[in-house]
């Protein structure tokens, strides 16, 4: 039986700060990511791809309000960009992919799946958003547009302007992630959960789109436990993960127990919106039956001791 | 054995003549064009959808625009746009099918594949590039960008400026397509080629993008052959194919064959960018080893006799 790794890849997997994001670049910073999984190719394993797209949907998000106020046209709303990221970054992440195979004779189909993921409609991070998305508005700007739509705005603490902010409720459940087992545990590499996957909420049968943007890291954590993956990888852009991170007395952590991971936790040890909520992932996986969470940057994966690694 | 359908879903199941495209209005009329297959699913069908994106991703090109021009973000090429609306429209078919489904007691899981279609490089289809895509330019423009970028432009026959040309090649080969035939026959509705497919070359074992927009019936035709489709629908704003169309001898044709089509065809019944390509496409599938193909309103499914039938 061969074994089930879930990669969640992380922002710089596809666009590296300082970067504009072209085509050639994001396509460029892709294909180098995912020639750092081969190893894990070459050691037999089956792969299911999760990935972030913080940077593209709010390219997309720009490029909305940008043609509604140049052609007229309408702007979506955010579960619908998603799924626009979905598409564009999939398809990035299978040519890489497709081509880094050919070169290393790996045989092995790269299939996508739109996926859709649910959340609670009570779930209490609804009542008060927090991820800022989309344009920069003046504060008359954003007055005007909470009276129009009720979407909430908040002041952006570096000075830049007001904007949008919406929730990032807990993935609860995943779109056909049956198929999504199926097709990865026959080999082929599945991409999906793209940008923490598209916002849905499901009640009385019926399925609707939400604004709300999920943690990809949790929404990759949950396809590792559903599809009960063996390995849990987190890729970001440092090797390991750090107490006292930045400071003189500065400590790569290798092996942790999740005790230990919730007491780093619970000390402020990790950033949020950074750090801590892929130790939360890992803490979240190992928790509900995996077996080890591997945090560590791409480069890394020819190391089968690389990062810091969250256990039981 | 339960019979196996591809249904190509055309513009106006997505988009109708005069709205601009808001979400509400395309999750409205893709809503209505998915009951309409309730009655497939009910006499059993496994059903696989196709979709086009005409109205989308030339809005998707407007958006990266005027992003381009507000914000100074990348405009990213064709394939990378078709791949954005192959997530949009998918992520709409699929909430609108599972509404339907359960309004309708039909318990089918919905799965979409974003899907690359192969085409060949010498397509002499790339020699003569003939379809307008993206925002009108003035002439001035439209020479700089060619001197900048290579790309073709051409005037817009009813005088609104001149806009790039791309090719139209012929679908060669749809990529996962046995993933695709796997899930339909275990009776999951398959989203995929949608656009036509994300245009790709294939050559020495690389794959890249390419600038090119495959014909989506044609797409779907070639995805209807590979998967042995039993019938093979193409919806569109009529409820058969005309000869003599709008004119005082028009006749609805209910059952044609190949050489009948053909020689409609030659005797220009059809009109290009319209009927034609539909025909074609049925023409297709029948000399490829097709029993049937129908092309109807989406509408007239209700009725197994609907439609205008090409048999061999």
């Amino acid at each position: 039986m061969r074994k089930l790794a879930v990669v969640a890849f992380g922002g710089n997997a596809l666009l590296r700060s300082g970067q504009k994001g072209t085509y050639e670049e994001q396509m460029a910073n892709i294909e180098k990511t995912c020639e750092s999984l081969c190893n894990l190719f070459k050691r037999g394993y089956n792969v299911i791809i999760g990935h972030g797209n913080g940077p593209q949907v709010g390219n997309v998000m720009l490029q909305h309000e940008a043609g509604k106020k140049e052609f007229g046209l309408p702007a979506m709303p955010m579960d619908f960009c998603v799924a626009e990221t979905q598409g564009s970054i999939a398809y990035m992440i299978e040519v890489a992919l497709r081509n880094v195979f050919a070169r290393n004779d790996i045989y092995r189909d790269v299939v996508t799946i739109v996926t859709q993921v649910a959340v609670n409609k009570l779930d209490p991070m609804f009542d008060n958003p927090t991820k800022p998305v989309g344009p920069y508005y003046t504060q008359a700007e954003a007055e005007r547009l909470h009276a129009e739509t009720g979407a909430i705005y908040r002041e952006d603490p570096k000075g830049n302007g007001w904007r949008k902010v919406v929730a990032s409720p807990k993935p609860k459940r995943i779109n056909n992630i049956k198929i999504i087992k199926q097709l990865a545990k026959a080999g082929n590499v599945v991409v999906t959960v793209g940008g923490g996957g598209i916002p849905v909420v499901e009640e009385n049968d019926c399925v609707s789109g939400v604004e709300a943007v999920i943690d990809k890291d949790l929404a990759s954590a949950l396809c590792a436990i559903q599809v009960e993956a063996d390995e849990f990888y987190i890729l970001t852009d440092v090797p390991k993960v750090y107490i006292n991170y930045r400071k003189p007395d500065e400590k790569a952590l290798d092996t942790i127990t999740v005790d230990e991971a919730k007491a780093y936790l619970a000390a402020g040890q990790f950033a949020e919106g950074s750090m801590a909520p892929k130790v939360r992932a890992g803490i979240m996986f190992i928790e509900n039956g995996g077996k080890s969470c591997v945090i560590t940057e791409a480069g890394q994966l020819d190391n089968p001791y690389c990062g810091t690694r969250i256990v039981r």
